[in-house]
């Protein structure tokens, strides 16, 4: 009998732990579920047979050290900075470790000691970052093996709301994750590679330039350039390519009315504002404009040349940013202001359904002709519990921690799903979860 | 006799110098100048009988302790950072201390020391801060003393270059001061209070929202608001005050056309540029923006709404910007490379003259009427060392110096020179040097 620990049972832990109990009880394997919160461990074991509920607290150092020490797998969806902490204890007790987390430079380090001990330190294994690499590879290297050339890649991925919720919604989004992260999203400069020139875009420009996105049935969307989309050119094999923009997919319209919050500076987090506690939304916008004539939904419009009618307007208006309402903040920065009021719309409710999309497009060459291949992905979530968001980052995992306990992975290290070993057994089981991509071809 | 010692013999030094070598002759005083370069320190005493070079290392205790002791009154000119050590010894020897810099947090921490040793610490007794202060406070009282009521103050300063300086460059701009400042200047956000509201500017609107600016003889100017105009407030003695807004002066038509080098994300300090070695300004320029059709100018304009044949435009193009031109780097960030394009024109030569200009309005109730004051100071250098900039930073320090040798300064601790015992004689003496302002009084 094996055991998988899963450390973390919060929102996003819902379908993975369905899915490991499911799996235990086929198996005859256990599943450990630890959380600050014992209560919520137990909820998500939900009275399983082959699940445990434990207090974990990863401060607790004879604690954690036990707890990895008696199981087989670690998944951890703790905060990513403890992971490193989390992989020491796994180095310490030679456990495998899985995570849906961007490895951090601290994560590489240990690389060759997980290698020395046959252990896999597998990390970016939930959806973006996960479905995105496993999606991308397995397209790469089908072009590769028929003998194309890859010259062009760009990938977008949103966590979205489906179209029967929240109609009026004029964003057609809701914070389905980290609202803090939403907020202060693309603050820095993204990088990437447009025909072989390197391309930066700072801030105030990263929302006013957008890739257009159709996906076939579900309409149009946009994206906008993630940070750093250099990264992935070696992991992904793609030293030859010319084009290469990974981004975050947004409904169309969406980009356009946050860029206002931008150009505000209502996206700031390095400040607290004065006087927040008697501050209402509209005075909260007033603070950002010039003086004038005219209503602040006027002279905001024309401070940014935009329509007082526009899409743009009608999205803050629709957020009650110019109205006469109290925060209800004691303090705050700009960015917390913004998501305070922002959240009196966006909080998901019980009965929404979030959905996700992502977008990829190749452009490469196959005797002589270019051609192009697109591919899209849309889930949508049963509720505000069982989300969208909660399968596509569960599943990878638990599909990884069936393959790590059945022997079925040799990479050994700190790895990302890049290897047909990984990503082949694990897209072919999600599309039984009905998680797989549309795939239209065309030569150019 | 007396002794002062100036720490520092760089470019600001040159007035400050010759003024205090001046009055030592008159008074039987010495002047003592130290430098990291002796050299630099002797040239700066030109040989007079009053006055005595040494080298100066503030990392060199018994030396700095040494030169410190033998002086009465220290001027530090040397970069802000130092002043709190050169602070520290004037405490442990009893001297009085002067500097050109902004009042930090270490240095306020020292004023009940330094009033407990009946010391003066004059700190922002230059040009911008420091006659800024001065000329302000002179208004401010006389509006007081005739019984009026300050509702509204705007005070703006640059350091530009004369009319008969590069008459060609559109800019009318030059690097008179530290350039690496100048590039990344308004970086964060900048807070204001207008008709009582506090406004906040992030820096992607920064140079979009300008204060036109006449000066009576002089022309068109513009000013774009520093990082936090409050902080004046209550050494100004302003605590009613509705409007107070205080910021960076410059030619009409440079912040627009500064805003594209800021739209575009070339002032950006925190990243290091790939493949700078080979690049050249039209690359730099072109790894900004949206590929296309058209001229990387074309381009840049359609991007930004501009005219391609506008202002904005002309002066890049004036600057190289859009030139074939290897930048001549081995890397850099953006904004050490847009520091290096521009200094290629914007160096200062030996003959050409900066220009200073300096601007306040004040709106007062007096009698039921609302009044406006403008003043105005302008002051043109003589040449490259002789530079307007070195005057009004080095004679206010000078002046100050004399009064306090005199005994003439009653104020102990950590001060501003916004006491009347300084500014008055202080502006006073100025007007003998042809630092005088212009004023205009109206009904509004």
């Amino acid at each position: 009998m094996k055991t998988v620990l899963v450390l973390g049972a919060g929102r996003s832990s819902a379908a993975l732990i369905t899915y490991l109990l499911d799996y235990a009880e086929k198996s005859k394997n256990k599943v450990l579920v630890g959380d600050l919160s014992y209560e919520q461990a137990q909820a998500k074991v939900n009275g399983s047979a082959h699940g445990r509920a434990i207090r974990f607290t990863i401060e607790d150092e004879p604690q954690s050290s036990e707890a990895i020490r008696s199981a087989d797998v670690i998944i951890s969806l703790l905060p990513p900075h403890h992971h490193v902490a989390v992989a020491k204890y796994c180095l310490a007790h030679r456990k495998h470790l899985l995570t849906a987390s961007y490895v951090s430079d601290d994560m590489k380090q240990l690389h060759q000691d997980a290698v020395e001990k046959k252990l896999l330190f597998l990390n970016e294994c939930g959806l973006d970052p996960g479905i995105d690499h496993m999606s991308a590879m397995e397209i790469i290297n089908r072009i590769k093996q028929h003998g194309g050339k890859p010259k062009s890649f760009e990938s977008f991925t949103g966590g979205l709301i489906a179209p029967e919720t929240d109609p009026q919604n004029p964003w057609r989004y809701k914070f389905t994750w980290n609202p803090r992260n939403v907020v202060t999203a693309g603050q820095g400069t993204a990088k990437y590679l447009y025909n072989g020139t390197y391309k930066y875009i700072p801030y105030q420009q990263l929302f006013k330039r957008t890739t257009a996105i159709h996906v076939p049935g579900h309409g149009e969307f946009e994206g906008y350039a993630n940070r750093n989309s250099l990264s992935y050119i070696t992991p992904y094999g793609l030293q030859e390519i010319k084009t290469i923009l990974r981004g975050t997919l947004r409904h169309k319209g969406f980009c356009s009315a946050w860029n206002v919050l931008v150009q505000l500076g209502c996206c700031d987090d390095t400040y607290r504002m004065d006087n927040v506690a008697g501050m209402t939304h509209h005075g909260f916008i007033e603070s950002f404009l010039e003086a004038g004539a005219g209503s602040a939904r006027q002279r905001l419009a024309r401070q940014l040349g935009l329509d007082a009618e526009g899409g743009e307007m009608q999205r803050l208006a629709w957020s009650g940013f110019f109205e006469d309402e109290p925060i209800g903040l004691p303090e705050g920065t700009p960015a917390q202001i913004t998501e305070h009021i922002l959240n009196k719309k966006w909080k998901l409710h019980p009965d929404d359904k979030d959905m996700i999309v992502m977008w990829h497009r190749f452009v490469y060459e196959h005797d002589g002709e270019e051609r192009e291949i697109q591919s899209s992905l849309v889930v949508t979530g049963e509720d505000s519990i069982h989300t969208a968001m909660a399968k596509t980052v569960g599943l990878p995992l638990g599909i990884a921690a069936r393959l790590v306990l059945e022997g079925k992975i040799k990479s050994t290290g700190v790895q990302l799903p890049v290897h047909a070993e990984m990503y082949l057994p694990i897209l072919s089981e999600l599309k039984e979860y009905g998680i797989y991509f549309q795939e239209q071809q065309r030569i150019l």
